[in-house]
């Protein structure tokens, strides 16, 4: 029983959802292009088997189903050159906070803005390398932590700066959380293949024009050190998800500030993982469901 | 098929867990006094059965199972004499905060406290309604957002100020998220029950003196203002967990302060739904799971 390299999960031509091994053609990294997967069957964080049943890729969806999702933690100010650009200093401690699980989406679904999201300013774009934790862990040791990462995405955790910072009461949970404001995938490339994600390439484009790119190595807390501060008395399970910080370059950061508009189109990249590209669109109030 | 009154989880006498509903000796109201249940069988937010199968409850559990469990949302300063005693301002909207799932615990269950948070001060109880979501629900009225609450349990909202206000980079996250720090239950009672949870007694006791004591109607927002707010652009699941905030008298709050040290015991009470009543446990680093 061999274990995935790029984990996706996808729309196939026949109709049906499944959870992949990417098949990316030779000289290509980004697994958005990959065209077809061999068929994962089993359980992600338990026994699967990759097969040899090849199906052809319609559509990719979040690498992980909701059911196998547990806790969505991210990092704030994670990046040195992006606390600078806050005029924050450089935290002590990893900032931590969450999103709901409704946040997840897939790597080409449309980042729907509520009429809530669209009063103010503030609608921003920050990408991150997200961590996926692949087996239970608490208080484990920075040197042994990667240990327990099955694998790392590319993630877009969508803020709105005003019911971020000024609404909140100083909690930036509600100006993060709304539906679909955390795309991530393409896939997810296995720890076996990215041994440490130290140095890669990052970057966001905002209608084909760069306005993010940095490297991991940039990090404050990289991704060892924010799990064993994390799991200490805080048990990390399979499938929470860790995104860990934007580098400088956000909408807020920049003279003068640049704020995602209805139609924009946000590429979130990584270096050896590969691009998630999300249009925004304005919504209206929905009915209930 | 019937629905639920008070539901439980417990470990009967047989060895085995079950989903119940709660037979209550004739004038107890406390759900943690039940000696047995009926078994319910089937999905607790889908299809099921309340039988006529009783079992004796040896220990109940925490009222969901961690499967069924979703996000769990928290809010800040939501009760006006608490707000005060914090010295900062009435809220204009709800203050989000998160729990991780692993946060979640029983209503007997020893509250263990890491030797990270042994360190410096602050080690504080906090008594909140819970209301579980039991339909999926997005940008719901006010008027009907009571629809959508499965039932109403107590919960402790266990906090470690020094954590929460002066590590974290002003999020809350890291001092309230450690494994078993919100301890909820004894059960849910059914919102057909409690119609509406907006003057109910609530308190809690520390070593058998009262600490807390308040009623729901000091809340802020309201349980259906909450849902409300809250679902804007958010979609809430069946599973999730809205901790509604604590009244005043928690130990920050007095003078002179008073922490919670190894060996408490904290109960936190809530009119027609019960008592949980949790002992604080000073650990050691325990080894990797």
């Amino acid at each position: 029983m061999a274990s995935f390299s790029r984990l996706v999960r996808f729309l196939a031509r026949d109709g049906r959802t499944y959870y992949g091994d990417a098949i990316l053609p030779s000289g290509v990294t980004d697994i958005a292009k990959a065209k077809q997967a061999k068929i994962i069957r089993g359980q992600i964080f338990g026994k699967y088997d990759v097969t040899d049943q090849v199906e052809d890729i319609r559509m990719l969806l979040a690498p992980l189903a909701l059911d196998d999702v547990k806790t969505v933690r991210c990092l704030g100010l994670n990046y040195e050159q992006h606390a600078k650009e806050s005029n924050l200093p450089i935290p002590k401690f990893p900032v931590l906070f969450y999103k709901p699980l409704t946040s997840l989406a897939g790597p080409t679904d449309p980042i729907p803005v509520h009429p809530l999201a669209q009063q103010g300013s503030g609608l921003d774009y920050e990408c991150e390398l997200v961590a996926i934790i692949g087996k239970p862990c608490s208080d484990v040791p920075e040197s042994s932590a990667l240990d327990y990462v099955l694998g790392y995405a590319i993630g877009n955790d969508v803020s709105h700066r005003d019911w971020q910072l000024k609404h909140g009461g100083g909690q930036w949970s509600l100006g993060k959380g709304f539906d679909g404001w955390a795309p991530y995938g393409p896939g997810i490339v296995s720890s076996k293949i990215i041994k440490d994600p130290r140095n890669l390439q990052i970057s966001t484009k905002l209608n084909g024009k760069t306005v993010q790119e940095s490297s991991t190595k940039d990090m404050i807390f990289g991704v060892a050190k924010t799990i064993a501060f994390l799991s200490q008395g805080t048990t990390l399970l399979p499938g929470d998800l860790i995104f860990t910080g934007t580098p400088q370059g956000v909408g807020m950061g920049r003279k003068p500030q640049l704020w995602l508009k209805d139609g924009d189109i946000v590429e979130v990249a990584l270096e050896g993982v590969g691009t998630c590209a999300n249009k925004v669109k304005f919504t209206k109030v929905r009915s209930k469901l």
